[in-house]
């Protein structure tokens, strides 16, 4: 039974939003602004239309699109009726896609036609998994996205009965970078939400007044993180469906936003494009980068998102904003909803200094991930929840991410798990075994290098196996070079012996000195 | 069975802050300076110290002191064990004292002997519950709370065992002001404080660099909460028994406060006191008062904690915060941990612009009172807290105070509750009836004015029963008035007729135009 005197939910905060806002702008998306009673009417319309199509407690509705006021209303509309949602990462594959679809068996899938239908629409064709309703975002017909909403039933049964949405159910599901070889779903409750909003709220100082630029992806733990802070204090939140110089700065413009995290490529461009003060970016708040983008803008103070965490725990609860500049970490120190420990491999904390896997308790910590009950008990065990990312305590109490107890290749701002990229090369029909290294490069941190040994008698060129990869997993975790060796060197434990892989092939950058984010 | 892996509590934190802050000051009270590893040495052993007397979980413990870094140790400690922590309003007299006591049944009662152990001293007698361990403060013997501490067993079993506390559980009462003519004791659970404690985070912009002068009265919501947010932040908390401006400008100056609420009495006293520059006030971040005070510290823009709120509800949840300057009204916006509506008589929420109750949902409600089930009954119904205060919501979603559901009369900063001063009066044998009305004062806001209907044949002078009230509940709340009726007037309904008593004796200037804090 749910503890309704004591809840907070995401539904009750647009609830009260609608009261003590009745005038603020909750979302913008194209031509479209949403104040939050609108957004409060629609989000209960559209819960009505999920139940109607059968969505129920912990089913899943998949969102096959980019950044839009979607997000926030299918968020808070499965959050209400106990289902989960899931922000798809329409970067990767048909193949990848239909994976997720697979593994999330979602009833309802809505779907942008926009840049990426094609590669949806041959991921529905290639999952095995076929019962959902599909709803198309971009349409304006009968089977559009809009036509769904208002196909729910305006009546707001919650609040006649007096029931709310239980707040310790999870509600999200966000697929994480493939550690074990396979993208795995982390199941967020609203209460792991909620904690961590109001870490965002004081860590970004978000007020009512935040306008919010939805720029990053919302895939991404790191960007929707913040729309929900920003949602929670009754801000507004501005969509574009991804990072283009003109269109973040004609949003900035006509929307007054106020914040907005950005590249400095994107930034630079900015500045080229604005040299004939054609945007008055004057509203946003950014630290100083350079002379011409200063004067553009409000210059404040650094408050940076970075730190140490991950999807799995709601995203750092280690800060720079702790200490940053006055501590021996450069990833800062643990926030206000987080206890970190620093274990060896029997579980023993480690004293200051030492190197050990960073564990994490406390109420953002996911509820797991989706279907994986093994991995669950390897994960979460003993009341803390084990990172597979290792760390050390500074002598002033502040915390080093030392690396990925998984070695991991970082091609700008992505992740790429060795394990995923080895699993699609071991598919290839030529292929006896193989390991894969980051070699040092100059535009992209590192570059991946796939090291292969050939079965007998086989053959295959190395422009034959990057295909192969291309096709398979998304094009950024393809090897841009591939070497081929008689005999894949192993330990003595049968792993993949990536030290001597490097050594002899030149693998080096890996992350680890590097600040690490969400 | 508690959730480890999601939990935050009190003593995990200072488990966290003992590793994140090894050389943080996180208590300071006379010449006593606590490092967070020893204040956190110092609550393990105080738990089991508490554990060896028998306070298992739910059981209480008294302090019946002023603010002194036990009031933190104790808190954490009750967290710790599952036990609650009751902090005594050390104004009220000896037979006030009492009814705590036998009320609450206290396994442990920790005394302070300075200014008020005459007053505990009197109340133990006068106590018909006599099995409490009594532990002395301000003794340096083997009765003292110092060997208290010391007796406890430094061995930490919850973390041998993988252990927290369970944050859902109350940890602290606190009672309050006799709305039904006796004191109720409000039960805050951890997971309570620490929603509230994120709320102060932001608003006061509380970080581990700041060091909060605890001056106003701990039994008070409104300083407690502060102290836990900034222990929740890895701060420090400077304690000085009660205000006194010598002791305010010494503390400030010897630990470099960065925070303290002071009233302009206090602050006009510091200004004169510090004519000649002995304490250096630098460090102080404070509002602005006169161009004396201004020189002396850091002038920062203000950040008020009032709004609306009360103890049942972790102090204020409607903050000034959010809008103030602003918005419509003086009390502020809904903050981030609460849903607030406006009900009327048949509890269906009213229109902007009515007036109705204002009730509340959200992780800060207490508990319930202890040991008040029809009350509790009564209060909290629906999923929703009943405050007994009368609000109305602005057309721009502010929320406005109206006023007490039950009359209140203001005297300074203190409530006093017509009802409680009323079954005093009534307990005289003299007394056939009565009604309490607040009259106008240049000084006091409100002075308290007794309308008495004596029993036929009996006679009281105005001195003998105001002597009465002196005797049985605090001074301030004794009545300075006393005028004799024939018969008092009572509604149709039989409740006290205060609208005719005011009109017929002078009542006014109650509280409700007026902005109401913790």
């Amino acid at each position: 039974m749910n503890d309704v005197l004591h809840s907070l939910t995401l539904d009750g905060l647009l609830e009260e939003h609608r009261r003590t806002h009745p005038h603020g702008i909750a979302a913008v998306f194209e031509h479209r602004v949403f104040t939050y009673p609108q957004l409060a009417d629609r989000v209960i319309q559209l819960g009505n239309a999920l139940q109607a199509s059968g969505v129920g407690v912990g089913d899943r509705v998949l969102w096959m699109g980019q950044n839009t006021h979607a997000v926030l209303e299918l968020l808070i509309a499965c959050a209400r009726i106990g289902a989960q949602f899931c922000p798809l990462n329409w970067r990767q594959t048909a193949a990848e896609i239909a994976f997720v679809i697979d593994d999330l068996e979602p009833r309802v899938a809505i779907w942008q036609d926009q840049e990426i239908g094609a590669t949806v629409l041959a991921a529905r064709e290639a999952a095995s998994f076929k019962p959902a309703v599909w709803v198309a975002f971009d349409s304006h017909g009968s089977d559009s996205y809009d036509a769904y909403v208002a196909s729910g039933s305006r009546f707001d049964a919650m609040a006649a009965e007096g029931r709310t949405s239980d707040p310790s159910l999870p509600c999200m599901i966000m697929y994480t970078a493939a550690f074990t070889g396979r993208p795995n779903g982390a199941m967020m409750s609203q209460t792991a939400l909620l904690w961590q909003n109001l870490s965002l709220v004081d860590i970004q100082a978000l007020r009512s007044e935040t306008v919010f630029l939805n720029s990053g992806p919302l895939f991404h733990i790191g960007t929707l993180m913040v729309s929900t802070a920003v949602f929670h204090v009754g801000g507004t939140n501005v969509f574009i469906r991804r990072t283009d110089a003109r269109a973040v700065a004609e949003h900035i413009h006509n929307h007054r936003c106020t914040l907005a995290f950005l590249v400095g490529k994107t930034q630079h461009e900015i500045v080229e494009l604005n040299r004939g003060g054609l945007y008055d970016l004057k509203c946003l708040r950014s630290p100083s980068l350079s002379p011409e983008w200063d004067a553009m803008v409000t210059v404040t103070p650094e408050r940076s998102l970075f730190g140490f965490g991950q999807t799995e725990v709601g995203g750092p609860v280690v800060w720079q904003y702790y200490g940053f500049g006055k501590c021996a970490s450069r990833n800062g120190r643990t926030g206000p909803v987080a206890m970190v420990r620093i274990l060896d491999a029997d579980d023993n904390e480690v004293a200051p200094g030492e190197t050990g896997e960073i564990v994490i308790r406390g109420p953002t910590v996911m509820h797991g991930y989706w279907r994986r009950p093994e991995l669950n008990a390897q994960r979460q065990r003993g009341g803390w929840h084990y990172t597979n990312d290792l760390g050390r305590r500074e002598s002033d109490g502040s915390l080093s991410f030392v690396g990925p107890k998984t070695q991991m290749i970082k091609s700008m701002a992505e992740n790429i798990y060795p394990a995923e990229v080895e699993g699609c090369l071991r598919s290839h029909p030529a292929v006896a075994d193989c390991g894969i290294i980051g070699v040092p490069d100059d535009k992209w941190v590192q570059s991946v290098k796939a090291i292969v040994q050939l079965k007998p008698g086989s053959s295959a060129t190395r422009e034959e196996l990057i295909e192969h990869c291309r096709a398979h997993i998304a094009s950024y975790k393809k090897p841009r070079h591939v070497e081929f060796i008689e005999k894949l060197p192993r330990t003595a434990a049968g792993a993949v012996d990536y030290a001597t892989l490097d050594k002899l092939f030149g693998g080096g950058n890996y992350p680890g000195g590097a600040t690490r984010g969400a």
